[in-house]
């Protein structure tokens, strides 16, 4: 490619360029206009004598609106004395690549002052934030180097079907429309079709994917559509197996992006999480315990945590265990689908991963014998002719197996104390907003 | 994680073991029985002899369906005779962990011997032959190269939003639905959202993702869900900056995979492509003429190529420049969409790749000029206020640019030589076929 990045100018001194970039601000002093023009990797100062050989040049640039891509042409000069960089470019012409209206429809640089609902209808120029560059790469890479982690330990990558002629897991809140003269589904999630790779004899998998939730929640941590991460491994033996591939996973990679992005982070005032400690652990049982004689608290429900007790067992983690990642284990059956394997007790073989007060992840040895999972099924009162054809995964051996879900905006609102899932997602879509 | 793998085992000889896997082959002598268990990384051989002390192990494998799983505990010893890996488990104890029923639908190491409709109906179990294994792994790998020479070279990931207020593109072949009382989309390629990010300044983005085509096609190269691998880059100047990309970009990637995978495929008797040579390249004028002249065929259409046009096109290209790839450049207008740049013939900026005689991509720098392209949009007969939130994009400053797509599963089809893209999709979606 051919475009020369702001990044790299520094290797252009006294050459003739083209720099092309947004043109970010323009000052017309008296004797000289500067401009600053930007790319995805920085600025750099353009600066016009007003002598009379630039007065062409002057004349266009008074009458180009801010945000306008601009190629310029000129010689780069080092010159210690700007500010930005110690560059600029003495341009012999410009040329306007697009022109933008003159008046945005906010200042995207000051995300306070304008209402969210109108940075989301113009995402597009939200996204030009600085902060949202940082954002995104960061998301580019935590996401890269959670598969990369996967590819390292020889997982196989599936792209399960987004939409299936049966609807998955529950069969409420999810989407469905005429296809061809029957009814299709989207997907809730990957579930049945990673648990299929068992049953295929691809010992682990992953799978980073799309989910939808037709649910009417207008929460700041909810969304119908939704970036999420699967795992599933075959021929566990204890579901602690699945939680300790998930604590490594995500410190592998989230060290990546703190070795990358962590001082820029820090720059934006962006808490790092302390990775060199083991995430927390507790059962259900104790963490309804410390709830009551820690917090003097009781949830809304027996048998799940709300919001509040997730908030204050993050609260004990952090006080007690020096992390902000507790995982709490064996929820009763009741808080779980059908598709859980039983400890002896009759909780379930499963946890939750929360983190900075909020569940991030859902994961459990799954119940594989055919027998078992058919009484659970009845149990939840669920008819076993709705599910007969994942029940056909397991009747031609199906090793034990488990796994983990992950929502990778969630995680990432977290991570970059966000404090809406809206501002961690490229575009949000809720129950009010399809558009753009 | 604690499962002990096939590939793994020569490290513990003489040890106590337990091995995980399904049972594949049973073979009962006179005076001893072996079983071959398989997991994904390779086969073991389980000898028991028919001694007084093993009667029950020998009874209890009399009785287990072939394809069920067990976990296997025993003395692993070195057995130079055994042509299986040099290597047996003398069992103590055998846990059958899950029952196959007796029969399987059919024989999954014999393909031809059933139909593909049966193949897809327990395509679990179709997904237990090596081959299909050795696909899903190449595939992964060529996927995570694809993705990591991107992140090599600065791109953003993206996730743009698979269900959308606005029908893209054509608005035809588009699956619809309720969307708490407003109709939904489902996205049937990134294409506006990747331009997007162009308006948002971030200079390059990828996405790999499913795409949803609402087409009634029944052939052996479309489906109803795809997935596929977006690129949009900024600040160009010409779209042979995107087709010199993308030749770099699946010449690494398939590099990859035959540096690690190429001696298995081989064997498998799949052909390796070349990928010394530069891929060839031809206006569509040119290629029209190569049809005619070279092999006295004039295709269908006028303005674009046949199945029939893209084959001969690539024979030429093997025969002329000893490769496989071929770009047929600068299709005519009314081939394309309206968001293509047009040249100073009138033709697009635009370019297929053909591979193994089928087109894997389209690509082009795209009209950035609001003004042009809204002429461009009612040239095609398309209303204005239809593409609003488009043509949003490109009011407020929207950089040169161009990219491509590219069907991963057709790919994946091309490079395993195999005969559908059926057999090269985990689950494949077609208008007759939903399930499993």
């Amino acid at each position: 490619m051919t475009k020369l990045y702001a990044k790299d100018l520094m290797n252009y001194y006294e050459t003739k360029i083209e720099f092309q970039g947004f043109l970010e601000k323009v000052r017309d002093l008296p004797y000289v206009m500067f401009l600053i023009l930007r790319d995805g990797t920085g600025k750099v100062q353009v600066t016009i004598e007003k002598q009379e050989k630039n007065q062409d040049l002057i004349s266009q640039m008074q009458h180009v609106g801010l945000e306008s891509t601009l190629c310029v042409h000129g010689i780069l000069k080092e010159a210690p004395s700007v500010k930005m960089g110690g560059m600029e470019i003495i341009p012999e012409r410009i040329d306007i690549t697009s022109s933008s209206l003159p008046e945005l429809p906010f200042d995207y640089n000051k995300k306070d002052n304008s209402l969210r609902e109108t940075r989301l209808d113009y995402r597009f120029i939200d996204l030009r934030r600085k902060e949202n560059h940082l954002l995104f790469q960061a998301a580019t890479l935590l996401e890269h180097s959670l598969r990369e982690y996967c590819v390292q330990h020889d997982f196989m990558e599936i792209h399960s079907p987004k939409i299936s002629g049966a609807a998955a897991e529950s069969g409420a809140e999810v989407f469905s429309f005429d296809y061809f003269g029957t009814t299709a589904y989207l997907s809730q999630s990957p579930q049945f079709y990673k648990q299929m790779a068992m049953a295929a004899g691809f010992d682990k998998v992953y799978e980073i994917g799309p989910a939808f939730r037709a649910e009417n929640s207008h929460t700041s941590y909810h969304a119908t559509e939704i970036n999420m991460a699967d795992v599933e491994i075959s021929w566990i033996k204890h579901f602690e197996e699945v939680m300790d591939f998930e604590e490594a996973w995500l410190k592998y990679a989230i060290s990546k992006v703190y070795e990358k992005y962590g001082y820029v982070m820090e720059q934006e005032k962006i808490s790092l999480t302390n990775l060199d400690v083991p995430f927390a652990k507790m059962t259900f049982q104790e963490a309804k315990s410390v709830l009551k004689e820690h917090f003097h608290y009781v949830g809304e429900k027996e048998e799940d945590l709300d919001r509040k007790e997730e908030n204050l067992l993050c609260k004990y983690a952090k006080q007690h265990y020096k992390t902000e990642f507790i995982f709490i284990t064996h929820f009763p059956f009741a808080a779980r689908p059908f598709y859980h394997m039983l400890d002896e007790n009759g909780n379930t073989c499963s946890y939750d991963l929360l983190f900075r007060g909020i569940e991030i992840t859902t994961g459990a040895q799954r119940e594989h014998r055919l027998d078992i999972l058919k009484q659970q099924i009845l149990e939840k009162k669920i008819s076993l002719e709705s599910l007969d054809f994942y029940l056909d995964f397991f009747s031609y051996g199906m090793p034990p197996h488990g796994g983990f879900a992950i929502g990778l905006n969630r995680l990432l609102m977290l991570l970059f104390e966000l404090d809406n899932i809206r501002e961690a997602t490229y575009i949000y879509r809720g129950p009010t907003r399809l558009n753009p």
